[in-house]
């Protein structure tokens, strides 16, 4: 396999710490987002919407979208429940991490990476992080009565969770009074071949 | 089967159309956003993320988050495939649909629905316009080469673009130069037991 990635992003991440845990190896292309190598004419031919974590499989066929791509390699694993309603239950928390959870927890981390916000993310802030305690809110009230986010093990809902709320403190997030989220990150560290953000898993 | 829901919303129609669609009753419970209904404490007991749609099975079991509902809903039907593949084609879409179009085609259309413009949406518009067109293109892309998203046939993934796409021009969208999207939209209002948006299906 072929992974398109950029180190910093957590939506690469979980396709790398996936792919990791799985024990399959793959070959990485690191894209700079920055410097706009995904919005060239043959990265948007191999992925129209021009955005990393992109995976070519062995049989060439291109997936793209993070979560997409996690449910797809979790099939017929361990990481990916067979019970109806237990895979609802994984659905709900990767669609909640996309539209609730990684548009301010994430996008606020990059912000303040790249450097001083400008007048509309300055503007846009006060809103970002309230959603985001929002949703940090929502997590917490279920990782107060399960160690897992979905029945109780250790599953692609928890990757794709993990990616951006362990690194939310370097977008302005206090995580001090989420004793529930602390603790299920411990337990997510904790996993057989565990790998860091930072981790290119290249030898 | 028992839905909250509320009628200008497109990520409830996607709900009733495939409910409709597959010949399953259900109450409607109209929960109107504006009024913050959806933010009781006896409704963020069935949902802690305070939001529309959420669905009671039969069981008691309440789901969330409209693209993991119809996902649900879908399992071993026609409106989704078998294949491991062309899932995870249907997964992307509707992972694309939560990212990169509702939160520009939808939110704008909400804005302009609620009145004027407030100054922090007047700074935000000209990014989600140009990021609703982006996304715009790249359906249209897709469906310059195939009748649906996916796999040639109709499946959830296009119940769920279809939900926001055929009311963006009420966020002021144009979509006259968007053959494929419109030729597609034919398709979908030709399909069997269609309703449009502002059905509650309770007759």
């Amino acid at each position: 396999m072929k992974l398109y990635d950029y180190l910093p992003s957590g939506n690469g991440y979980k396709v790398r710490l996936l792919l990791k845990q799985l024990g399959i190896p793959f070959q990485l292309t690191q894209m700079n987002l920055v410097k706009g190598e995904t919005r060239t004419e043959e990265f948007l031919t191999m992925n129209p919407n021009g955005k990393i974590p992109t995976l070519i499989l062995p049989s060439g066929d291109i997936l793209t979208e993070s979560n997409a791509i996690i449910l797809y390699l979790a099939e017929g694993t361990r990481f990916l429940p067979e019970d109806k309603l237990m895979r609802a239950r994984v659905n709900e928390w990767l669609f909640f991490e996309q539209y609730s959870h990684e548009p301010n927890i994430a996008v606020v981390r990059t912000w303040k990476a790249l450097g001083d916000l400008d007048e509309l993310q300055t503007a846009t802030l006060p809103q970002k992080m309230a959603n985001g305690y929002n949703a940090l809110d929502v997590m917490e009230k279920q990782l107060q009565t399960s160690d897992y986010l979905v029945g109780n093990s250790y599953s692609v809902a928890d990757i794709a969770l993990y990616a951006y709320t362990h690194v939310a403190h370097e977008g302005g997030f206090d995580l001090s009074n989420y004793p529930g989220i602390n603790n299920w990150m411990q337990r997510i560290k904790n996993q057989d071949q565990y790998i860091p953000i930072t981790d290119d898993c290249q030898n």
